[in-house]
């Protein structure tokens, strides 16, 4: 799945520039706007390929998620509490590749990896490959406010959790059939032909090609921002492959200076892109405005051959969620007033 | 170890300041220079504190490292080959923590971490925690070369290691007598201050409280630049943390269109930070210079109350090796004269 931007674009027609195009919103001139957006992943999502019931339940749990942490913002709370309330309704649901639910490595195992950036301290907190930890997004929480450090992994974050008295759950609590199913496809066409699947291109095999994040980004009534990622990774994936989700920078940074993001997709050409810092930098040392700045930092990464989306929001409430693939599960709202629940690449 | 930079400067005198403010060195015009800048990491190395025998150990082997890179973009070689032959110099000698001779962690391991970023095509790769790859630059080029990933970690890349057919080694390997005696002394401090060594601040209690970190920078003869970082990251550590040396972006970040940085230091400053892209970002989207856009972002980092250094080299053959430490091993090579040793801040 390596193309340009221009195949991308011819590949997934308008649609991706409806896409990549959405306005920013902004709230009006004096008013002091909270809200947030959220994502549950970037892919190959069309209606062709989705029964009504299955749309129906995306869309449900989406504004699930997204309500969840609007009442956090709206009851005045941090815009890191609505980031980890709202991450955290996707990964207790089997419809997103986070928490239970997540894609299987090549050991038939889940592996998951979370991130947090609190905008106003640039505190941070991540966690990679671990396998017992119920909400990672909690997890990588508690690294940011209780522990010095800003990224742990494997066992010893583990460790961590179960000293900070997070839920432990066996890593079969994760495991659902379908990602079962997914995984023996995934092996199934690496026994045929060996060297394509994931070795070829680092792309998952998986029934729709779909990259599974969730993520969060919100502003605060106090003006704050704060951005959260949370993923199982790749389905079949293997020698503990980390992606971009849980690295500070790239799929998750927040800076009240400039604006918080979250991001989904191929996950490599993100980390080399530092996605997330890219746009704030954009902003913060080339006065771009945010949704500009998203559009380009994309669009650079798309012209690598790289392929997903974001979430973004600014200390001024503007927003954008550009993505280059046919569609991407996201949900906004906004006190001014917007609120939105999309799948597809057409849906304005 | 927190101070902000006001702090950090008044407690080291005048020697932080010329160490900040080492000129950028810049090539004659219409010469296409090449070369290269390492660092040993920073940290309280200071005059009275060493004896000339260790001293002069330092110097030898900046000296043989630099010239072990230099070499190599003298006959013509890829600066990606430089930074590897220069970073394993230092990580085959016990002066520097990174590969034989790596501080140990809260379980008497040595845990590893590396990273290398290519400037021209940015592919990058990165690996952390691994106990057994002899050389974990080699394994961070392996994955930047022969695998579809930027990250991996743990027992997974150490698989990844041997089935590339590189060098593995038991955990014994790098364990030394010295670091052995910091781990015990780090322990006791630990036992008679709970709450103080690492876990108040993260601050490794060691002899020199020195950041461990060897990397390396490099400007080819083709104009192409390259970074990597080694590092075996803070004594008595725990929970499997990860720091900024193998974070693209952070630690360690590459890119033809502005410069290389490698970095050492308190490592969760320079992740929050993402202090090489930042440097980077400074550079292409706010028009400085390098010297200038890697004082700034030290200088931010030293106000958040972060302590390190880093080495960079822009696509011109400008080099800039700030710190706020009282002193940084760092050394450097460049076609068109410029050669040097240096410890201290206090050094010209």
């Amino acid at each position: 799945m390596k193309f340009t931007l221009t195949q991308a674009l011819a590949l997934i027609g308008a649609s991706a520039l409806s896409g990549s195009a959405e306005p920013a919103k902004r709230p009006a001139p004096g008013a002091r706007p909270y809200g947030l957006v959220i994502h549950g992943g970037a892919g190959v999502i069309v209606r062709k390929e989705m029964t009504a019931q299955t749309e129906a339940a995306y869309r449900d749990k989406l504004a699930q998620a997204r309500d969840a942490g609007y009442a956090v913002l709206e009851r005045g709370g941090s815009a890191t509490d609505a980031v980890v309330a709202a991450v955290r309704v996707m990964e207790d649901s089997p419809l997103f590749n986070a928490g239970y639910g997540a894609v299987l490595d090549s050991d038939g195992v889940c592996e998951l990896d979370a991130a947090i950036m609190d905008g106003r301290t640039l505190g941070a907190g991540a966690v990679a490959g671990v396998q017992t930890v119920k909400n990672p997004i909690l997890l990588a929480k508690a690294i940011m406010e209780r522990s010095p450090h800003v990224m742990l992994a494997g066992p010893g974050a583990e460790r961590f959790a179960k000293e900070a008295g997070l839920e432990i759950v066996p890593n079969s609590y994760f495991r659902t059939e379908r990602r079962m199913r997914e995984l023996e496809r995934a092996r199934q066409q690496e026994r045929q032909a060996p060297g394509v699947g994931q070795a070829a291109d680092g792309t998952p095999p998986g029934e729709d090609r779909k990259w599974g994040t969730v993520g969060c980004v919100a502003l605060d009534r106090d003006g704050n921002l704060a951005a959260g990622t949370s993923t199982g990774g790749m389905t079949n994936k293997k020698f503990g492959r980390v992606g971009d989700s849980p690295i500070i920078g790239a799929g998750t940074y927040a800076n009240n200076a400039t604006c918080a993001v979250s991001c989904t997709g191929h996950g490599e050409f993100f980390m080399r892109g530092v996605v997330g810092h890219d746009i704030s930098a954009r902003m913060e040392y080339g006065a771009l405005p945010l949704a500009e700045a998203a559009a380009r930092t994309l669009a650079k990464l798309g012209d690598a051959g790289g392929t997903g989306g974001l979430v973004a929001i600014g200390r001024d409430g503007a927003v954008a969620m550009p993505f280059n693939t046919p569609g991407m599960y996201r949900a906004l709202r906004i006190s001014t007033g917007e609120s939105l629940v999309r799948l597809f690449g057409d849906e304005r």
